[in-house]
């Protein structure tokens, strides 16, 4: 059943042109944090989307997993009429995002300063590929091509083995995830000077600054980062770890724990080896560990060993399928998946991920539906009347 | 050199009992956006993270890439005089922000009813490995035991190939974005309410949060969404391929851009091949199509392929190193590497990452170098006397 639309960020109005990801999930997460989202979207199509499948009852599931808590309404910004709705919504709203590649915005007449001479008070997030200023500016650019480009392909995968993505589109998410950050501390700002700012946010830049680690180790010791598989860089064991039935982890992060963990596993012939007596010449040896651990690791399946190290405080996880995550008790626990509908209550549940960002008695919320195209006209229209 | 401390978060003091990666990544976020951050530790061996090689100079590479812009200093949680120093910290702070696994702070006597009661308008952010509720919030967890759990292991690396992991601390960075959007959120509620709120992010939800694509498609058609290699699980072409010299990255997200292609690569069959004639074909039939397009990339090298595709208006990027990241004149451009040194501008320069989240003319600054351990004492504690 939806709820009220409460929270945080609940006196808070944003205008979102943004389409596909980095943009609906930026403002994703203002609307799950209370804020009302007025998703401007182009007439007939609508957001691109809506047509990349699969497709539950006819919606997009790539549309639905990113927009709910949103209204929508579609509005053409060439045309007159619909610029003076736009113009309508921006004179009532507290934040306008737009993901569009850098120029489309001032084409439209929407450029940040015309923007902030006619509306002092909005703070205007932009999410491109490459940023608002730079050589590659107005490059095209997707979530592959920041992976590729930021660093981060090249740190994930298998030694010697083929480029390997991030199984998400955390080029994207990322992106969506500092923008949201970067939009509040706008709003902060504004708290005070009553003035809105111009954030401008680069998917490239996002991935080099998730890249943080590999950067400072090669500033540190001029060793190119490149894929390790499963296992950290600088800590073991601390891997992915065959069993009788399957994988499983285990992160013995400490000299206390690698201890702790060949007793517990009976292998003490392995705590006194003098290839593994410090973390660094487990580092060096991982190879050798990993074959040493998954050979007595065979002799049971992955419940019994995890049960067991939990049962020592050697931090442990499972390697879970999507579908395992999703029976997961502590996930249901933390309310993380949350089913929605598209239009209204009446259609078709698709289970999505929940809102992580748990504030008092705030977490995981439904106020709207992933909206239909334009489905909310005649209220947002009504609003703009009454005013 | 070190510049002013300003920008959005200015006014606002974090206090920081955090540790490694998680918390300190969050309190960054906020340094790096103006706040002033003070980060407590241990006597003795302070932040974990200072323990962790490779270092420069005898510092930690790792500690100073996530830890500038903070100040340090030295508190044992447990002596009656250092707890009288915190809790006057706590009186003029705005936000405590902490990554104790959850039952040590109320063991110190800080848990968040005590810290509600005496401290109302302090936000209290916490991140832990499970969060502060359910079955396995007592459990302890490292990054690599949620990219596990969390499900987004069995999405990334090679199809049939072994677990492989995201290259970087995807779910220590995560929660530090989710927890810094959770921070800013109870500071706007504040600013009507005047009450502090208790943010509670688990690094667990957040890789669920991060998977919301894998979760809608399985929960969509019941596919169980597995490694894919590099490619984009419904796009095609989308993908990293081999040229004469190495690879590179082609996404044609569209029927456009496919078609401008094919036309580009000389491959007019191509267009019109039966097999490809949709996107929803050519993803059926990518490996076909891979053979196809890299029969002929093998031709030229990247930079001819990726000069012409860019000229065509065809998204395209290059699968960089780390080195070529910190050569990249749009990564220099946005001023996206920050050289860092340790506690003065005297120690060694190590270049990290910058802050990708730029705001009017806020962008990466620098006003403070990474700490050596308790150096900011006696300013610290003189700012508490003249109050």
């Amino acid at each position: 059943m939806l709820q009220e639309r409460t929270g945080p960020l609940a006196p808070y109005t944003v205008v979102d042109l943004t389409r596909v990801l980095s943009g609906p999930y930026c403002t994703m997460l203002l609307a799950d944090l209370g804020a009302r989202v007025i998703k401007v979207e182009q007439p007939g199509a609508g957001d691109d989307a809506r047509a990349i499948g699969p497709f539950v009852d006819g919606s997009s599931a790539y549309f639905m997993s990113v927009n709910r808590n949103k209204e929508s309404i579609a509005l053409d910004l060439k045309r007159a009429e619909d610029r003076a709705l736009f113009e309508a919504l921006l004179d009532r709203a507290d934040v306008l995002v737009e993901n569009f590649r850098p120029g489309t915005m001032d084409r439209l007449g929407y450029g940040w300063d015309s923007v902030h001479a006619r509306w002092p008070r909005l703070v205007m997030t932009s999410i491109s590929g490459f940023g608002q200023t730079g050589p590659y500016s107005r490059q095209p650019a997707y979530d592959m091509v920041v992976q590729a480009m930021g660093g981060l392909m090249s740190v994930t995968g298998q030694p010697g083995g083929p480029p390997t993505r991030v199984g998400t589109s955390i080029g994207d998410l990322g992106a969506g995830l500092y923008a949201a950050v970067g939009t509040q501390a706008a709003l902060l700002q504004r708290e005070r000077d009553g003035l809105g700012q111009q954030v401008d946010v680069a998917m490239l830049d996002c991935q080099v600054a998730l890249l943080e680690n590999a950067i400072a180790r090669f500033g540190a010791d001029g060793r190119m980062p490149g894929p390790l598989g499963s296992r950290h860089p600088s800590i073991a064991p601390f891997d992915v770890f065959r069993a009788a039935d399957g994988w499983f982890v285990i992160a013995a992060g400490s000299e206390a724990a690698f201890q702790k963990l060949c007793e517990v596993l009976e292998l003490p012939a392995l705590a006194s080896d003098a290839r593994f007596v410090s973390n660094a010449l487990r580092c060096e040896h991982h190879v050798a560990l990993k074959d040493a651990l998954e050979a007595r690791l065979a002799a049971h399946d992955c419940a019994h060993w995890r049960a067991l190290l939990q049962e020592h405080g050697i931090p442990t996880g499972a390697y879970n399928t999507v579908a395992e995550v999703m029976q997961d008790p502590q996930v249901h626990a933390r309310d993380m998946l949350l089913p929605v509908r598209a239009g209204d209550e009446a259609g078709t549940a698709l289970t999505v991920a929940g809102n992580p960002v748990k504030i008092g008695a705030h977490g995981t919320r439904l106020h709207r539906e992933p909206p239909r195209l334009d489905q909310d006209r005649a209220s947002i229209l009504a609003a703009l009347d009454a005013r």
